[in-house]
């Protein structure tokens, strides 16, 4: 490792562990993992071999440190490294970079990927999201995102908001989705796996041509006897019809494509 | 072919293309492709070498009908076909069988997948959902299913029904949430590619542990000062606040693991 030598990392969460492992796989060894609760036995020391500390005075010898806790605990942390003389990088994809603004230099390092105990993530394809408070350590940190991933892009505040904005919708709205049309099924003893191959299609579609040009259904089409039908089917379930209706509504006045309705 | 010899399909469009696609690369040769334009040239025809006819004579010596038309033209087509003695079919997701029951051997042959020019689909995977007015020919029906797809599921117009409704929110919402995300993205100079990874790890998770499992983000952990501060950035979109509104009450409402709040 050029850029830096020693990496700490502050966190016991998957990002934390997630992080850890990717460097492992890369040949690095974190130079230690902060957890601040001692008892607790961290999966990143136990699995990976990083050594865990539980005070500040090794962090503050590293290079890098890496926080990758809560957003709530991030300020916390960060009150810890005000004299510290490496670079200081949030994980948050919602916090400012000048949240760490009382160390001098800092930034952000945000993986746009979900991370979740028992699903292993390889972080070749996740977007790293990078910024940093001068020029000379932005260009090594995405140097460092770079080993790690094909993808890491220089992210300024405001548009690292606006793609967590966007995340809601694209990862956690489209779960709902996922969600009501599961329910859906069970009441006809139907599972959700044979929805599978029309999801997936439907998503890749979306990629390639667009969302909106990848759109299908009786909304796009102006089929309302199909949706007067749907609605009916869905007149015992009042909040899964008014998400039917907002979204219906939605697609009619901005993605119809024909004139004619 | 010993369900089925002589295969007629009508319809134009890509349900019918694709049908009569993954019957030539099965080694079987549709009968006859019915197109009722006569003069417009049919791409089945043209491009799988499957005779196009503009009357009924040739299908009606066929034993089995597939009929992928639009849903509206489904009642036009059967019309035809009162007189049929082999067993005729709709591709649709919603209309009933009955729609086809002026005819004696009735049912329906329902590929639950979005199909669109110029993405050609393995049928391999694609859920056939078959229903037929008598076991004999039901039985007949899933076997020929069986030959293209591996998912060669017994249906009744319930659960059809059921599926299509279902298919609306995982599929064409899903979609939707990706306009947003997309809409939003370039306003700030990004593109929507930056998401990928993210929304493909989503859905395989939420296939994975079930939905309600695999949601994360500000709802599903009561986050709300991010909540607000997304409502605040969504100011000037009332229709795109308008839906995160909802979908947010809705997550809070049933799906909130952490009873805290």
């Amino acid at each position: 490792m050029l850029q830096f030598r020693k990496i700490a990392v502050v966190g016991a969460g998957n990002v934390a562990y997630t992080l850890c492992k990717a460097m492992k796989d890369k040949g690095m060894n974190p130079y230690c993992v902060f957890v601040r609760d001692a008892g607790k036995v961290s999966k990143v020391s136990e699995d990976l071999g990083v050594e865990a500390v539980s005070d500040y005075e090794k962090v503050l010898q590293s290079d890098l440190t890496i926080i990758a806790v809560n957003d709530d605990s991030i300020s916390e942390v960060a009150s810890h490294l005000i004299d510290y003389k490496g670079l200081v990088v949030h994980t948050s994809g919602t916090k400012p970079s000048a949240v760490l603004n009382r160390t001098r230099r800092y930034g952000v390092f945000y993986p746009l990927q979900t991370m979740s105990k028992n699903r292993e993530i390889s972080f070749d394809q996740v977007p790293l999201l990078v910024y940093a408070n001068s020029n000379e350590d932005l260009i090594k940190l995405k140097e460092f995102a770079s080993i790690f991933s094909k993808k890491a892009v220089v992210c300024d505040d405001e548009q690292r908001k606006a793609i967590h904005l966007a995340a809601v919708y694209v990862s956690n709205f489209t779960n709902v989705m996922l969600g009501i049309g599961d329910g859906l099924l069970q009441e006809k003893g139907l599972s959700l796996d044979i929805m599978k191959p029309l999801v997936m299609e439907m998503m890749e579609k979306s990629f390639v041509k667009s969302p909106k040009n990848a759109l299908t259904g009786p909304a796009s089409r102006g089929d309302f006897a199909t949706i007067g039908e749907h609605e009916k089917m869905l007149s015992y379930h009042p909040d899964e019809l008014a998400i039917y209706m907002i979204l219906t509504d939605y697609i009619i006045e901005k993605y119809h494509k024909n004139e004619e309705l």
